[in-house]
């Protein structure tokens, strides 16, 4: 059941609509201009900007003449109004940023992620990393802490958004219902937000976006597991439990294809055929099994594959799969194949969720896209457009993440920056009656 | 780019808000209760009241006597107030209602879709039978055709929903880019609006239920075609070009368990798996082929598929189809087989969808889902709820339609009452600059 609009909610809007304008407007916009755009009354923009002007949001910088009408003074987004800090736990890699109120990177770092290790020893780790990068930021960027409105982190899902707890990822051993926000509220004494990282990826590619861009487009999102975040009519989709976006299980090669079977009893999951380990591995197999590219029924069980690194440290399997990309760059038979076979099973899956969602663009990202984006992007692409399952009547872009290597930490950062300035007309809905 | 909310939109969201609560309440509300379900000031609640009395799309009935306090007065809606007709243009039948105010059916019709005749002639037929609805409701039921707000049609997609043009679907030969909407238009002298179906069949499901359930589910959408209606944050999702839904070429099945080749050069496409017109070929064929129960690899392409009826007509499809369904219910093996490996495909497609969405229940309807819903609704229930694939850390309901056969009719229908009180966030926001 859905509830009516208060003032308060409608100024609140209005607010973000305002600020979300001058945050897009890389000149500056007056005050004259706001109303034109948002269709606000001039009345309304002068009460905004005056709010956001005494939060020290917005700047007044410098006059704008018209003619013989009055100068116009032309408002800002003061960057340094107010900063987030936003974390990408990885299997593999934690990665840390500080974003300012534009979600612009101000500084940035990577640990590895510990290995078997208790949670508790992560988030060690996670808190001294924040706690060195505040201090950094205090000391070089003249960033007070007070200015750091909170931390987001993404992490694998499944998560309980509501309680923020991460609950037995696939790829994170051990991590059953680790109370994650909470635990790290606590050490920091900042807010904390929990977010699943595909969602956290499609919100900050949503947060960066120009307004020559569509409101809908997927994000196929490639880390250890694979994901797509769904953005429809501007907002991030978060489903009914803040899950969306599992897509191991979408069936994309047949067996007489060399479809590999998966855990789930089936053939040619999306998962299991472009699992990093299991292409690393078939790597190091050499020219027993090209990946499913040309043998027909030859696919062995992953339980079979050749012996290949020990990959128990997902760290280790980063680097194996980086070494797989620069071979198969080097034109190497039995990487290429691989590759080539991984570029059409990512293809076969993105032609469905794009006939299913009608989305025109796609974007592609995550920490295992950026190694191989150079030789997939073309491959796919092509793929795509070229398929007779195509059936949208319009054509779909595929692309890479504009935010690169950082975006599902500056997704993470994004969602504490959200709630200050993100015009969601979801927010206007007020709870339901209890 | 996003703009702000004027006045203006915010008295008609909340007139909606109102309006909805209203609809929703079958023992009607007093203001005290609308104030307080809404949100709303005691005077916004008292303005917008008035208005809804003065456009008859509200009654006081009575009043409500609390303790010792002034009594209330009950605001009911009043259904007569307007009315909506809603087509369903189905490649085999084509079905009319006419609702009132609140949705609910008052009058309804189903024809054959002609066949082997120009879209012209069925815009004849469309336009025929709407007439008589009109004069039957006229003569009948007192509904006055300046009451009746509109039309929704509901056709298969590509449509293009801007234009009002249906362009060329795969199952209605000969309609290439019809002007559907204006040509309905201006026959009948009201407003048309173009939905497709499965986005139709989503819009009435959504339409029609309680508070109870949750803001977010899919709709498997069973006719000639199969597709997927989606709805989030309690709205239709109509994607980049109002053509979201196209689940045909969700691979279902490997070869090795019979799956059957698809146009589009895959196997085991849902498309192929579910089309009727191929499951009543097998049936016909009798033994030959149990339709991918039992022999691996033994499926012969649509084209070699043994005889059968001669099935030109889309109308004796439906007929054999829904006599396929009586044998498979009178347990004939054959038959059995077919519908049990029906069951078995829509559950494995439903299971990715529930996992890509994270939505926590699936309603299924369409033409061809009645006549087998009572084979099928168990056996997918219990196929996805022990799915290996399914990962979403909540149990996901399967069910079918409360709206039932004019599941898709009644959603066009809504089309037209939806403008007028559906509370949709997005119409807050005005239209983008040019």
């Amino acid at each position: 059941m859905r509830r009516g609009t208060n003032l308060l909610a409608v100024g609140g809007f209005n607010q973000a609509v305002v600020l979300d304008l001058i945050r897009r407007a890389p000149d500056g916009l007056s005050r004259v201009e706001l109303a034109r755009a948002s269709g606000l009354s001039p009345q309304t923009i002068g009460n905004v900007v005056r709010r956001l002007l005494d939060d020290e949001v917005v700047l007044e910088t410098g006059k704008q003449v018209n003619g013989r009408g009055k100068p116009r003074t032309i408002l800002r987004l003061d960057p340094r109004g107010g900063y987030a800090i936003g974390v990408h736990l990885d299997p593999a890699l934690i990665s840390f940023v500080l974003t300012d109120l534009d979600g612009a990177v101000v500084a940035r770092r990577i640990h590895r992620t510990p290995v078997a290790v208790s949670p508790t020893q992560v988030l060690d780790a996670i808190e001294q990393a924040i706690e060195s990068l505040l201090a950094e930021a205090s000391a070089t960027l003249e960033v007070p802490r007070e200015r750091v409105l909170g931390v987001g982190i993404a992490a694998p899902g499944p998560i309980d958004r509501e309680r923020g707890v991460v609950d037995d990822p696939p790829l994170l051993r051990g991590w059953s219902e680790v109370p994650l926000r909470d635990d790290l509220a606590r050490r920091l004494g900042m807010p904390v937000v929990l977010e699943k990282d595909v969602t956290a990826a499609a919100a900050a590619e949503l947060w960066g976006q120009t307004g020559h861009d569509g409101d809908d487009f997927a994000f196929f999102y490639y880390g250890s597991g694979v994901g797509l975040g769904i953005v429809l009519d501007h907002a991030v989709v978060r489903g009914a439990s803040a899950n969306p976006g599992d897509i191991g299980h979408t069936i994309v090669r047949d067996s007489s294809e060399g479809g590999v079977p998966c855990g789930c009893g089936r053939t040619g999951c999306l998962g299991e055929q472009t699992s990093p380990l299991r292409l690393v591995q078939r790597a190091a197999g050499g020219k027993r099994d090209s990946g499913g590219a040309a043998a027909a029924g030859g696919a062995e069980p992953l339980g079979a594959a050749p012996a290949g690194p020990a990959l128990d440290d997902p760290r280790e399997l980063f680097d194996s799969f980086g070494a797989l990309a620069d071979r198969a760059e080097a034109g190497e038979p039995v990487a290429v194949a691989l590759i080539e076979a991984l570029a059409d099973d990512v293809a076969t899956a993105l032609v469905r969720f794009a006939d299913l969602l009608d989305v025109d663009r796609i974007v592609c990202g995550g920490p295992f896209w950026q190694p191989v984006e150079r030789l997939l992007l073309e491959r796919v692409e092509r793929a795509v457009r070229t398929s007779p399952a195509l059936v949208t009547p319009h054509p779909v872009r595929i692309v890479s993440s504009a935010a690169g290597a950082d975006v599902t930490a500056v997704g993470a950062a994004c969602q504490v920056l959200d709630a200050l300035y993100s015009p969601r007309p979801a927010n206007l809905l007020l709870a339901a009656q209890a």
